[in-house]
């Protein structure tokens, strides 16, 4: 195993046990449809990239990793809602999410948008409780909040509802696309350390969160055309099919890439820039650009 | 006009105030779909209940209107997501809420989800500022989100799904729903106030939002036998048409009645303890139970 899948897989095992421990609280919720619903999507896997990237930086910037933890599963939890939604007969239709089936395949449609609704409450009855603990505790609960609502991930959201089939979606649209759907979200963990450090490197991490999030949306747009749905865990070639405005549809294949490498660089001179042992956020970010799931 | 209806229409009227003021800052939430979907719910009207009691609590225990005025718009916000969602096909599939074509039917299902997801999360967002300002706002923006969560309403929801068609839901099945699907929500409004005052009356104010939900969900119920559509502005009889687990289903009409009576006593007989002048809350208790819309 490589320093960096260990590293990785160290971060991951960490939240995966936050996680456990919160969905064995769950147990007691009540009906058990409801419990079973919340906890199949928390479990079902998936990188764990946002919490692995706020250990990362919390590491970095010297916060202990237990002032994150609960921010980790809040925006976990968060990132599991939109999920849950978007795979719904009426947004994306998507049934299968990492390999299994979709909450709504499993647990029928009223159900996952109960669960939806449910893990999205959830996340911020958790950062309440964060609130107590002080000042900058509020500040990074409201930046998540930002981060997943109606000027962040909720637009982005709309935006790409609103250019399906949309042949004249152009860069700007893209752009906004990007940055809403998925930058926020990804910008989100790599900042909160930040706001609990007391706003080190605030602005290039909120700069750092904006590139990586837009490399990740396009490696994910280029392995929906190139990607294996063994490794994926979901379907393959929805994009096209939808008429999603993609980086692939706007700029092709091959220009796509190429502007994954640009981000890739950016990303990277940002991190050198940065002050401590930042090999393993290079890795990270060498790892978006060429992950196969 | 009677002093009641002057005293109601006083509240609602600064409640409107404020959220249209609110809904002028969603005029530059892109893209504009997402904006005009979040206002449409919004500004649709109703009967302002919420916001209505947490003024007239305000009053009774000496706290400045303005500080529960973006409680009150949060919370409604809250409410008005959980229509939203409600309305949708996948769960009660009604065509109307308050005289007009619900959300989905408007902006469609995919944007409809959006919409609600958008509302519960800017309620939060909202709630987040309010935490800058002091722990007792932190503990009534908490109560809030607990209420409307998996161990309130979204609990209340699910079991409602799950008892649809059941032919042996018991009291304890019906208390659950109730209980949880409303009652929680109509004892945030009462007790926010109480929290902010330094929790005056709280076990007194939490039974009474508890006695006073269940209320409203059975002449609910009622109303939804013998209401009127034009006066309530939704479709009629749908309870029994999705086979609901209701006070009218479990007790027959006779008895619910009955019971909304014996509720609207229980209701009083705590109102009268709470020192000052409860002449209102004595009439608003009276309005839940007699009210046609």
């Amino acid at each position: 195993m490589s320093l960096f899948t260990e590293k990785f897989d160290g971060y991951a095992s960490r939240f995966i046990g936050i996680l456990e421990d919160f969905c064995a609280t769950l147990d007691k919720c009540e009906p058990e449809i409801l419990s079973k619903s919340l906890q199949y999507s928390l479990k079902i896997g998936g990188k764990r990239i946002r919490p692995v990237l706020m250990y990362t930086f919390a590491d970095l910037l010297n916060v202990e990793k237990e002032k994150v933890d609960n921010f980790a599963l809040a925006l976990e939890m968060i990132h599991t809602y939109s999920l849950i939604h978007d795979d719904m007969p009426e947004m994306d239709n998507d049934d299968f999410r990492r390999g299994k089936p979709s909450n709504h395949k499993v647990f029928g449609a009223a159900n996952a948008l109960l669960a939806g609704d449910g893990l999205l409450n959830t996340a911020y009855s958790v950062l309440f409780d964060e609130c107590r603990k002080g000042v900058e505790y509020i500040s990074a609960a409201s930046f998540i909040c930002d981060c997943a609502g109606i000027y962040g991930m909720i637009a982005g959201q709309s935006a790409d509802l609103l250019h399906e089939h949309d042949e004249n979606c152009s860069e700007k649209d893209l752009g906004f696309i990007y940055e809403n759907k998925t930058a926020k979200l990804i910008t989100a963990p790599i900042v909160v350390p930040a706001i609990l450090s007391g706003s080190k490197y605030y602005s290039e991490l909120n700069l750092l969160g904006y590139y990586l999030g837009l490399l990740f949306q396009i490696t994910d747009d280029i392995l929906d055309v190139e990607g294996d749905f063994k490794l994926l865990g979901k379907s393959i070639g929805k994009d096209k099919e939808a008429g999603k405005c993609t980086a692939v549809a706007v700029f092709g294949l091959h220009e796509a890439k190429l502007r994954a490498d640009i981000l890739t660089e950016r990303c990277l001179k940002i991190t050198e820039g940065l002050e401590g042992d930042v090999s393993f956020i290079k890795d990270l970010i060498t790892f978006v650009r060429t992950r196969s799931d």
